[in-house]
């Protein structure tokens, strides 16, 4: 397959392309580093990065963060980032990216955890969450040419566990061959529309 | 109790409004009708809004839709309207009344059905219901002075049946009385962080 992995350098993208990249021919798309340069908050740029690799059987997303910090004083202005970016920056890349996606490809876009059980500051992220894991059950009714589409909520990953571990007291650590696990069962697998759990 | 809420002319809006009445101070708050003039999407105004109010006990919206419509020409432009009102709208709504709010006072939010069983071109709803429901999860954990804040995720309401039933083939129609006992539970009630269903 040609896999476009959006995100391919983060701490789950960069093992999710080392798993899939014997099998598969793998191109990473990037903000500032990859094989291509993306900006998934732009239509323009999403059209620009299809048309250039012509077809591609998946594409994978596991790029986009929201914003953690304290409820009290957030506003607006926090959550855009990453409604621009992990929520709508997502968004783009099926609505436009189907038109591109060969007959039988795959989308498999990154939620998390959040959506269900939030961490403290984590408001902004739980509703990012919630908004992809819900566009993709009603993307996967529409996509035509036998296209599918999945998204992988992730835990905290033990990758992540040193580094963020404080701020999720009580998350248990996710192995990173579980997660990588449920991007390959979106991409090589047969499942449709199902919000594919890495965590708990 | 005095209650604000937002949306108090739409076929759930103006039986929610009936059914307090009798017992509380309900003030209806609209962008072009009502006791007191608000558009949710603007900061400013909903700011401005519950100035006025000065102190409310409860606040709840039944405001803001989504865009329904072809999957297949849906783009970023589609989506927005949807997001600045049904949801970052309620957002606004919580972010800045929570310091109007009474101690011990609620928010109830409006979310649906569509977040987990979407029609065919709702995808749109579906996301951005899904989006309000993990808010209300995350926002409830957040709350200071025993505010209470809930979501309730209405089905097509019986009155409602006759205009959009066709859209909406095999979705039950929901008595009205239970859409509005879903609001009454989370207003007089007790329940926090709750996605109250009012549906199949």
């Amino acid at each position: 397959m040609k896999i476009i992995l959006i995100g391919g350098h983060g701490t789950i993208g960069k093992t999710i392309a080392a798993a899939l990249a014997p099998r598969h021919e793998v191109i990473i798309a990037g903000r500032n580093s990859g094989d291509i340069r993306v900006d998934i908050t732009s239509e323009e740029s999403v059209e620009k990065m299809f048309r250039e690799l012509k077809t591609v059987d998946a594409c994978i997303c596991t790029a986009g963060t929201g914003y953690y910090g304290d409820f009290a004083a957030m506003r607006q202005q926090h959550m855009l980032p990453g409604i621009q970016g992990k929520l709508m920056g997502q968004v783009n890349l099926v609505l436009i990216g189907k038109d591109y996606l060969a007959e039988g490809g795959s989308f498999t876009l990154t939620s998390g955890v959040a959506s269900q059980l939030p961490a403290k500051n984590g408001t902004c992220v739980a509703m990012i969450n919630g908004a992809v894991n819900s566009f993709v059950l009603g993307a996967s009714q529409e996509l035509k040419r036998d296209q599918r589409i999945n998204v992988v909520s992730p835990g905290l990953v033990e990758d992540s566990g040193e580094r963020y571990g404080a701020l999720f007291p009580g998350y248990n650590l996710v192995p990173m061959q579980r997660v990588v696990n449920a991007y390959l069962l979106s991409v090589e697998g047969a499942v449709n529309g199902r919000i594919i759990e890495a965590h708990f």
